[in-house]
């Protein structure tokens, strides 16, 4: 009987020495790369862990959003100085995060973070280190520019914005033209999140001075034209922003910049619902774009599109989504004789790391 | 003895209604024009009341930093649904203001407005309609670009980011070169502040489609180098940015915009901190700009400057703030042989609806 009591002791040690070992939490953390100026907190360290810190002396509650799924974010608590601290649970996905502070039951932004527009609001974002973030970091390159234009649109009856990616050079050899990729933000976004959390520019920055991509331009604009609200996408009728984008966007692109203005030479992707609506207008206006890509954004089947009409179909996600049905119609495609392509960002999941990797991965095969 | 209570009460009530009505708001509040997609709260009468909504359940105490001067803000009151909310105790100023929220003694931002960088944080954003908002509006007009461009920064060893205002029409005729105004923020503030807060690109498209001035590129930078501190200012040294500014940014611009590169087409000016930037490299480097301009950013005497080097003096602030340095420095100025214009802007204080007012006042004397 002691021995047995002995041998249950000491499976016990090994286990608890296991769990804690498994569990131990670097104390190498740092600023988040996406904090506003001088803030100190969140900070990550080199496993992925994030730790936040938030003063509200008189709070009796403060969690954060982010968080290992399922559990409710983390919990923080409450120090002697005011500040409320916690540490998430384990390692989060490399990347970026969208995140907010529940405080007393209020929703609200952490006062050290950046902001970013996601979830039908200016939500705060983090940065957990890639160990691929060289491809869209900022690097001693030329740099393109990110243009704001404001373009009419009689359909809407004002004056819309879009950000439009001009590569390094553009503004120099006035004769030279370019193709252009339209590409849409997801659902409770808008026409900042690919500069911003994407980093679209950075990643065509890098890619041209490596001369892995043809100079293109980018074109992102607010894929919504209804009312806002959750659970609006169900009813979501594509046809007010279709209108926007082929009638008034692309003549007015194709009238104010120097692009190549045919079907051949212009290509639509977009991100999640970004890549819903990229599937049903290129499927409802066959002939105005050839190259399609989905990012987390659905599937096309062979029937859906024409081979005469599409030289690429790009299907991308994160492993962490739904890899098996990328793959599988990308293998459908293939059979129909397209051109088809499939990539799965490993160890990600339907976040802008994913899509930050699909735009690496998409823009050597445009045009 | 009973006439004369009766004729103190009778004060008293003609006082009481006189209060009352001058303190009668009127109930026509609507969403403030820099609120976050489709919310609600903060909102704004005619008056100039601002109203707030915030939702903090288990709060003990919410206050907005936004109120009458002195009193700190405006307390909100707790209402049955878990929402808190409460009016200016009286009207706010004409134009943009900056404000947080206090939640239990911790600063954040009202989840229903958009966030704008001032205060050296991500503060939150509300505009009390001002009478002549006409100036600033979005109008079915022709308009140019808010161009991001990276340019390289050996001094800083990275690659700096500015705004650059290119007017409609820019990209058209490629034989046309345009003067360029370099245009600073305040303290607190980033390159971010002209476009977002101030409007820059619509007063100028609004002043080119009425022909009331010459297009010209505006080019908007970050105007600190220093680490960012409370306080800092009383140390700041303008050696830093002056390098980034003269040295690199304007021979970038110079390089990759067709600017007129010489000192008769080049003006400097800036708000606050950003005019004390202006006032001092002016008179360091005499020669590289021809038009200075000072918004609530102090004065420049006679012999601070020379006439062969300076083609205009604007100097401006809100009549709420010292306008009779102001008009006192322009008088001496003038009586000294120089080009100097001065302007107030009336009922404004050290705010951006004094500045914005002031480009408007400025661009048609430029170049």
């Amino acid at each position: 009987m002691k021995i047995k009591l002995m041998a249950l002791a000491f499976t016990c040690c090994v286990v608890g020495a296991a769990q804690s070992d498994s569990k131990k939490i670097k104390e190498d953390f740092k600023p988040s790369t996406k904090n506003q100026p001088g803030k100190e907190y969140p900070q990550v360290n080199s496993q992925g862990y994030a730790r936040f810190r938030i003063e509200a002396p008189a709070a009796d509650s403060v969690r954060v959003s982010l968080g290992l799924g399922g559990r409710g974010g983390t919990k923080l608590e409450k120090g002697e100085d005011g500040f409320w601290m916690g540490t998430t649970e384990g390692p989060m996905d490399e990347g970026f995060h969208y995140y907010h502070v529940d405080v007393d039951g209020g929703t609200f932004n952490d006062p050290g973070a950046k902001n970013y527009y996601g979830s039908v609001r200016w939500e705060s974002g983090i940065e957990i280190p890639a160990h691929d973030q060289e491809f869209y970091a900022l690097k001693d390159v030329p740099h393109g520019k990110v243009e704001q234009i404001l373009f009419p649109s009689p359909s809407t009856n004002t004056s819309r914005r879009a950000f439009v990616y001009t590569p390094p050079g553009y503004h120099k050899d006035q004769s030279k033209r370019y193709p252009v990729l339209y590409l849409q933000h997801g659902w409770g976004e808008d026409e900042t999140a690919w500069s911003n959390q994407g980093h679209a520019n950075l990643i065509m920055d890098n890619l041209i001075a490596e001369g892995k991509t043809k100079p293109f331009l980018i074109v992102m604009t607010y894929g919504m034209t209804n009312e806002i609200k959750f659970g609006g996408l169900r009813n979501f009728d594509i046809k007010p922003f279709q209108t926007v984008l082929v009638d008034e966007l692309i003549p007015y692109v194709d009238q104010n910049f120097r692009t190549v203005a045919d079907e051949n030479h212009r290509a639509m992707g977009g991100l999640s619902m970004g890549g819903m609506e990229t599937r049903t207008i290129t499927m409802n206006k066959p002939g105005v774009f050839s190259h399609y890509a989905l990012l987390s954004g659905g599937v096309y089947s062979p029937d859906d599109i024409k081979k005469e009409d599409v030289k690429l179909v790009f299907l991308s996600c994160g492993s962490k989504e739904s890899p098996e049905r990328i793959k599988e119609s990308v293998a459908a495609l293939k059979s129909a004789g397209y051109n088809a392509v499939g990539y799965i960002s490993e160890g990600t999941a339907h976040e802008f790391q994913t899509w930050r990797r699909s735009l690496y991965e998409l823009a050597p095969l445009l045009f």
